[in-house]
């Protein structure tokens, strides 16, 4: 049975751990240890007292973190214990421009890198049923296949290392355009006199729908509820990772670079724990008007 | 059996106009004679040598014409036999300003105006599924209501004249804007090696989903078909239009209000015959790459 | 001696009537009376009890109120004893097609309209070397010239009616993007270390340097004084005609409508008093960091 | 006397190194031979056939090529041969996040790095009247002092390594946005009946006016004469480098991203070798009008 060093129990990371528990010979860590203590007494699983510790023996390394420079600063503690016969599997909605980098670090010890950023959210977390992207070569993935099987559903091969990584981003970049635009289309017919609830019953009859309109908004804005399932600071360094993958490809992506520039600052406004539906409260804010 | 006047018969409009045949007492006329005479040849309905001639017996008068300045031409042809008991019942996507000043124009002579825009294309035009935007008063539309079910099958009644254009506007300026956003972040995607079908596999699993990335982009962009069924063109006039309804409501819209730009750009470069969906390739041609 | 009829004393309508009074034939009139009449008793001019009264015998009226549509109910209101051998002299910042529809009502009285919107603010006015830009008929514009060469130096004219308007509204538009965009960098450059007063030094003797970078933010915000003497409400007003002029020209220009959004935006969020200047604080609010 | 070794004899380049040769103790080099032969036999400077051979013996090394990669490649050219007590003063128009790392990989060997981009053109160049931006520790700027001198009449220490290249990127952004907005107004308003010299005999005694409206397009744009004197793909390097200054600060910029975005689309349709002020093709093509 493959033996996995699971580091950060977060939202994502904890009901992922969980899954892995019940099939594989599981050891976590994470950064806030009453965390780990918790999970361990929930789960079959070891609790390390350090990443050193966590990774002595994993034949595979998972890691699912904030962010890319998070997951180097784990590379680094690990090091000193890595098996050279390790896999690196990075959960991480990471940046590709660092993971090369951090590839570049395992690889000379030997220890190939996949990144494997996840879509779904945590109820996908709990079901096993996450899309994951992935980054890096062909065989590494096939060794990985099996914990992958555990807690995904859709398994796309992307590309090379860091490809992952560019999908994930861009998919959020994409959810980010469409929730903002819906929300300025919602507010000005708002001030125009139409109810929210009818324009986006046309609107999801018709061409102008997609994920935002037919379920964030319904479900998180004209509720007020604004659930905190996936954090605006998160959304805005993944439009941001978007942003600079168009800007390194020489890909001129008006709309993505002026939505980094919005997420920056509905993030700046509304601060660290606004959940990303929340953004358009900004929108709001401008138009002195809320949708409704 | 309501008698009907029926104003442009174009590639929506016809359609609509051969069901309306089979339920109404229909006159038909066009700009272009021989569109009506074919029509006439082919349906149960009268043809009309003149607008003065189309609208003189009609209950119902029916417009579907490029724009509302055109809308606005054939009142002025009408008003001389124009009976003071007909409604007008516009399906043109209109602008909600010139909408409501030709309303004042027919309120003039009592005659009440509803704005009708249709979303759906040719085949639901055809299968009579059509989802059809109402701005206007309710009476008004109770009037009409056996024609909309004739021809839609989503009739939302969004609020007051004007409301039905705004709406129409909002959607398609949304459409335009999750198509354009889809483009460049599947052409950044495709020059950092990750093959476009690869990318919407993982995107419409997850939640940078929209109409653009289920539908448009597989079926009209990725077999590079583009299928004339809704020309920029038009496109281009409603982003217009919904960027004015914003700018009219004093509601900041950067992303709406950059889109319009950029629609404008792409119906510069593409022409007047070019599809909606050919925006891509402007998206393309930027950057050196093909989505694919 | 000309007979004038002035309408609006506000802060650069008061100078620019206190220099017509000394040559001309002088009847004042403001919505709020007291100004008036303080403005009657310091200068050699009749006041007037309505704007009725004001342009009874009036060869020339002369405008200079916030928007096209105050001179529209000016004019109004003047109609009815307005001699058809007047002209009408807008110095208003006004939007061209409302200038234009108003020309059109006064052209059925026999009244010709010029548009005539200044620069240079209110030291400008005081001391008569505005710029003016005109728009309307060159005969009718020598019928006024005395009177312009009263107020302004530098005295052009534009093109048919409107184009003061429209040169007016872009030479503001350009005025915002400048100051905006400066604003963007220094606060970038100090967060990066490097102090404002440095930065545009080494702007100001290269290419990047404007009116902007020279004067406006030198002294009024390194100073922090931010004096009122241009509303923002006013420039976000202008920088709206200006985007619409590109609009209905069909000219895509992407900085001056993003520009005209984040006016709106600063406009929302400083209220209608602020000074324009203050707009650079939304750029530093946003970054978290003061220019300085 | 100081010895240099001056790498890079560009268009910038060789009129500082004719300054230079006539006061200090010059070996040139560049990539293309023949260039720096022609300068050798012009001027009383060594010609070196290698990197390694013309640091060899240089108290400074000046650099002046088109990006700080080039600038990293001729740094590991000169390791070998460089002196551990020589200073590598950086004249490229470079990136703060690449200069930070060459002078990290430099101040290993002991050698103290200054970026110290220029600004002025040739013929600042040529009259030793460039503007100077300084990055890095003053003691260092004091040691080549008198290099700067010889080159440059502004010249100012902007803050640490990497400071020069932000400000001189900052200003090269701002020239890009106050041009390309000036295009866009100047296009509009042609279409609406304004000759370009007449709405910028407005702007320019107006607030709108910057170096952009006053210079750049009455000499390059209004007469057709685009000079090649500054390349368009350099310009689009520069803002692109500002857009990445802002975004590693977290100062959101509308503005300097979306014009990072235009350069970049006006860099890819105008080629390799346009001017700079070619951009404004751009914005005429889009409108279908030319400035004039």
């Amino acid at each position: 049975m493959t033996s996995i060093g699971f580091l950060g129990l977060g939202d994502i990371g904890t009901p992922m751990a969980a899954r892995l528990a019940a099939a594989f010979d599981l050891t976590v860590w994470n950064r806030t240890a009453a965390k780990a203590t918790a999970f361990g007494a929930a789960h079959r699983a070891r609790v390390a007292a350090s990443v050193a510790d966590a990774v002595r023996d994993a034949e595979v390394v998972a890691t699912c973190v904030p962010t890319s420079a998070d997951v180097d600063g784990l590379v680094t503690s690990a090091l000193p214990t890595l098996s050279p016969h390790a896999v690196w599997l990075d959960f991480t909605s990471g940046d590709p421009v660092v993971s090369t980098r951090i590839a570049a670090r395992l690889a000379e010890h030997g220890v190939p890198f996949i990144d494997a950023p996840v879509s779904g959210g945590t109820s996908a977390a709990a079901a096993g049923t996450l899309a994951i992207m992935l980054g890096g070569d062909a065989p590494v993935i096939e060794r990985v296949r099996p914990i992958l099987e555990a807690v995904g559903k859709t398994i796309v091969h992307c590309g090379p290392i860091g490809a992952g990584d560019a999908v994930k981003s861009v998919n959020n970049a994409l959810m980010a355009v469409n929730l903002w635009a819906a929300a300025e289309g919602l507010v000005a017919l708002r001030k125009a006199g139409v109810p929210s609830a009818v324009a986006l019953q046309v609107i999801n009859a018709s061409s102008g729908r997609s994920n935002a309109s037919m379920n964030l908004i319904p479900e998180r804005v004209l509720t007020r509820a604004f659930p905190r399932t996936f954090r605006l600071a998160l959304l805005d360094k993944d439009v941001g990772i978007a942003a600079q993958v168009a800007r390194t490809q020489r890909a001129p992506a008006p709309l993505l670079q002026l939505t980094a520039e919005l997420m920056r600052i509905a993030h700046h406004q509304l601060g660290e724990e606004a959940d990303h539906s929340e953004m358009v409260k900004v929108v709001e804010g401008w138009a002195g008007a809320e949708i409704g």
